[in-house]
């Protein structure tokens, strides 16, 4: 008796989370402070929602069915921009665009692996990857990772079997906030390359990594889409997580597979979104310098004020593009932290748990705080109120 | 040794017979005459261009995360909607709003079946329903269907087994164009009940129902919930195929299962769409009420202009909804004729071997002609052109 696939996954933490907030009264002394989620809380630019506009009203096109795997212009300005910017080689063909990157990495899966076989996720993990491969029949091999939140390499060889279909890295890693050196990035490569693997990278929020180089070198290789399957989401970048827009860069043949899924799921992304992505893409260029900017601050903001609970046991492990991880004092599990947190201190964030294997203890003692939507002030605010919590 | 989800099942049809296409001069004298596809070929009407440009210039929360299951307006329009044209009630509670309706029939699967369980398909069936099926290790099993084109109760039973989780009727049907007379669609939801199983009606095209009265009573049953799964599409309707929406009604607990699906495969539906169905479900009733008649107009043209064709000895199987479904007389399979109308009498249909098992030899004589696209006078000059065919 097999059980239906939804059935083998759990609660969407996000929407667990919001839960917990529930009969609790926010007060204007002590206002909800919500680091539960990455994501943008304002629209986009006036600019492009004129954009959005015109296209709605001129262009027909735009609300019919449009390719399977995406706008042409889309897809040719992600493989001019991505070319050049990692200094590599990717073609119009190389590139698929899909309805968010949560999507992106579905059809990454499904083109790989089916029932009974592994991918292995490096923890802690993003958990709508954990919840993709459990409905699909895939065994998540977790790779632990150790206090700096780094994969081993070599600790992954060792979990590479007859079953293993693939590696997925997120960098920078969501919920972790650290970015992968290149040199890891490239040590994972030649790895699953000569394991005759995939690596999946995640680089949802590229846009927000603290290097100003290409963080790592892999498209430089003639050779890349052998082994590499990258995922980009348009969301961060332009405001656009209402739209749903996010793209997948594989090998042409690779693609020919994942339009089954996307032809099935969805039939092709949302027009009007691919438009405004090519448009942000094409015009918005210095306004996500300033973004970025901003976004690095707030991480500066989150190491400023850090020392406010440090004297209390709580310790940084990870801080960069959207996240903070952290690793709080207490002896309850994160997941009692995390409620009692928004009942005592009117903070909802979420708990180490729920990016790990049930089993894994670290998860207990980890805390993610996704600190985009909160400002400086705000973040200080946050830790004033972490530091009087009492257990 | 497992497969990739995607190796386990075939290219999208209407991408493959576009690419039938490549080569082929048309000319003036002989345009193409494309009857692949079923969707509208207009933008939506000015007002609701206009609504969307304003939505996207002064909603901020359009391009911001919106529920899983979609926005609480749009529910509650449905439900209500819904309520009356059925006669029963159907809560917002009871209402997803999904990425389109092939997401919706992705998300009831997920919520049914696992790898290895059944679902009962008739045939001819829509080729993204088994497309889903094979994706996810579930087995099709096809139940055929007559002249009529409409499916038997009585043959459904004994194709029930244990591992049987659903039966999924389409009406209007796509390919086979027929409206399932209400005691038939009852039968089938008495059958699913007494066996413990789901049934899942996908009505996207219910909108152009010949029928003025609700073409079934099931939600009338207090307790439909316990084993109807309805589907449905704005697409259509509304000329939003390049929006992606569509719903999926059914029981809030089942809804609470395929939000994890959603979730994972898109996080929420696109915000405009969902802004854009809404406006029109509430605007929009006298537009559809004329684009119904249109396409009734069209279902009509089938019919008065089949005459030029009957003596080659054509037959017509099946029309309703966008949707004529057609026996041809010729000694080659129809995948074949399919590639030969395109060359000879510049017409693009679709084979009746997409819609079928490979080895149903019904699938090789018939022929699927969408007609919503096509005018009065071009499904004249279609069957002017068939009636020269020659082989």
């Amino acid at each position: 008796m097999s059980m239906p696939r939804t059935a083998t996954t759990f609660t969407p933490p996000v929407m667990e989370a919001r839960r917990w907030l529930d009969g609790v009264t926010f007060t204007d002394a002590l206002p909800l402070i919500n680091v539960s989620q990455a994501a943008p809380v304002d629209p986009p630019p006036e600019a492009l929602r004129a954009h959005i506009a015109d296209i709605a009203m001129n262009v027909p096109d735009a609300h019919l069915y449009g390719p399977v795997l995406g706008l042409a212009d889309l897809r040719h300005e992600v493989a001019d921009q991505f070319s050049k910017a990692y200094g590599g080689a990717i073609s119009d063909a190389q590139v698929a665009i899909t309805s968010g990157c949560n999507q992106a990495f579905c059809a990454a899966i499904m083109s790989l692996a089916g029932e009974g076989d592994e991918i292995i996720l490096p923890t802690p993990w993003y958990f709508n990857h954990k919840m993709w491969l459990d409905m699909q029949g895939v065994r998540t091999v977790p790779l632990s990772t150790g206090d700096d939140l780094l994969p081993d390499p070599e600790h992954a060889a060792t979990l590479i079997g007859e079953r293993t279909r693939a590696i997925v890295l997120v960098t920078p890693n969501n919920p972790g906030g650290v970015e992968y050196p290149d040199h890891l990035v490239q040590a994972f490569f030649d790895l699953a390359r000569a394991r005759g693997i995939a690596l999946i990278i995640d680089e949802t929020y590229r846009d927000f990594d603290s290097r100003t180089d290409a963080p790592h070198a892999l498209f430089a290789d003639p050779d890349w889409s052998d082994t590499l399957i990258q995922l980009y989401s348009f969301s961060k970048a332009y405001r656009l997580t209402g739209h749903r827009v996010g793209a997948m860069i594989a090998s042409a043949p690779r693609l020919a597979e994942a339009e089954k899924f996307l032809d099935t799921v969805t039939i092709c992304p949302n027009q009007l979104a691919q438009h405004a992505a090519l448009w942000g893409m094409q015009n918005l260029g210095d306004w996500l310098a300033g973004e970025r900017a901003e976004i690095l601050d707030r991480r500066a903001a989150i190491s400023d004020h850090f020392g406010l609970v440090k004297d209390q046991g709580w310790s940084l492990m990870g801080v960069g593009a959207y996240f903070a991880y952290v690793q709080h004092p207490f002896d309850i599990p994160s997941d009692a932290l995390a409620k009692e947190l928004v009942q005592q201190a009117h903070v909802l964030t979420l708990p180490g748990t729920m990016f790990m294997p049930e089993n894994d203890p670290a998860g207990q003692r980890q805390m993610r705080i996704a600190f985009a939507n909160v400002d400086r002030r705000e973040i200080q605010t946050l830790f004033e109120r972490l530091a009087r919590v009492t257990l």
